[in-house]
């Protein structure tokens, strides 16, 4: 099974299993509210671009994948936070956003109570996958629990960084460390534990992805399309956020991008993924640049 | 240290984590955001009666409490939990409430985009402590993060339960047990797991005693006073929400509260905490009866 499609069907069993549809391993629960089982669903499918747990999963590929029951619900637990951080990220007393991935946002569609149940919902489940998947190694699953954990919660993960827009003063890079590069660290390191291996020499590489992510996120919207990415666009500027745009302006901006591209492929270690690593560092870096620079560049 | 300093100085650790102050196993984090770390404190201290973290703790000591860091943080994890729900309970897109154990509810005091993370932070920091105090049992933390997530989560835990509210008809009993239940249920199976016991005899009494809550919780609504609850009250009618009070009168709903507070007492497997586990649930029952109901009778 290619990752794309070991994706998607670990994050439908997740889900299947949030809905009481089937539990993760047999044995049917009692099912959920039929409207919180139907949004459950639609904040994760269709997806974007499974980034995130793609990264998880060739990291883990990297490092043997020796458990790969395991390293799919890592693999998910992460996508998972992502697809909670965004229905929460898109309500009104955030970003106030209608629309996501091109159609209407969770709250839009069901109403912002359902909205906030999915996104606790989906954090619980991102735990309880895990726990699931530990059986073939159980000693695994601490180190896998605290680092998804500290790259979604407080001081440092995603909750801190979106605290960070209700301080009168930013740490620009701390607010971007926490709101996006975490995840891609936890994605990173997830892998790595995941298949048992030392985690330390992957998270550079999720560092620097993170913030070329950002930076890219920073990009697009400044000078992005709602069309193009599916999403109202100019949200930085509108909510007073602080970005790399707004600081740097858009020429420093695409500079760093490169260099964060560049330091994530040769912060890749010594394995035998490298390629598949490079390819995909390299395959996102394309996607996530704004059409207007390549039309400006024309 | 008596249960309540013991639940006192987890919750504090706890809370010292995602504050980034320290960490749980030492190490200090960077600090969270100031206004997120001012607000988690804030959600979990002072604390209500803290009963389910009791009950965990009192479960674990009729089970031998051979791994005493884990039933705490199991305890404490519970207790998370449970503020977590509160926080988001008390939002404008659920019940609008103001006031929480006679202050202003989190959102109040601090707006709704900090409730909101908070509530997310106080779930996650629920997992990441169960992880980070398994390292004397971690055999014991997937069954461990399962029981809990299952409690907290959808299909049948507290988001669960809430979505109910979103529903045209209300299955009763699923709703009751699933917003309140679930997690007396949780606490006694947490507390019996954690101390490496069979969690199958301890079900019965999280049932019968969540139950007895949710009824004691309907009557405290329909005929509590706002000084004697510190919150709103008449939330069940306002919100037109299913309540056996509704359902069957005042009358019918104390004689349910009274043969659940039996039936949690008979549930009680036997164990050498019989009755310091018989005084809990007497003493909870003494506390949650509403006053109007003793001068009525008096």
């Amino acid at each position: 099974m290619d990752a794309t499609s070991r994706i998607e069907t670990v994050l439908s069993r997740a889900v299947d299993h949030a809905q009481g549809r089937a539990a993760w391993r047999g044995g049917a629960l009692p099912s959920a509210p039929p409207i919180l089982a139907e949004a459950l669903r639609y904040a994760v499918f269709p997806g974007g671009a499974r980034v995130r747990p793609r990264l998880c999963l060739a990291v883990a590929s990297a490092c043997g994948d020796d458990a790969p029951e395991l390293s799919s619900a890592a693999a998910a637990s992460v996508e998972l936070l992502h697809c909670a951080s965004l229905v929460h990220d898109d309500m009104p007393c955030f970003d106030d956003a209608s629309t996501r991935r091109g159609r209407p946002s969770v709250h839009s569609a069901y109403g912002e109570a359902i909205a906030l149940l999915v996104g606790d919902g989906l954090i619980v489940l991102a735990f309880d996958i895990l726990a699931q998947a530990s059986a073939a190694a159980p000693e695994r699953l601490a180190p896998l629990v605290s680092a998804v954990a500290s790259c979604v919660g407080a001081p440092q993960g995603i909750v801190a960084g979106q605290a960070w827009e209700s301080e009168a003063t930013v740490p620009l890079e701390a607010y971007h460390r926490s709101k996006t590069g975490a995840l891609f660290i936890g994605a990173a390191v997830a892998g790595a534990l995941a298949a048992g291996a030392d985690a330390t020499p992957w998270r550079q590489l999720g560092e620097k992805l993170g913030a070329a992510y950002q930076a890219a996120d920073d990009l697009r919207d400044a000078l992005g399309s709602p069309e193009e990415l599916g999403k109202p666009v100019g949200q930085d500027e509108a909510h007073h956020r602080p970005s790399l745009v707004a600081q740097c302006g858009v020429k420093e901006t695409v500079g760093r991008l490169e260099g964060y591209v560049a330091g994530a492929i040769a912060a890749i270690p010594a394995c035998d993924g490298r390629d598949l690593l490079e390819a995909l560092i390299l395959s996102e870096a394309k996607r996530l640049k704004p059409k207007a620079l390549d039309q400006a560049a024309a």
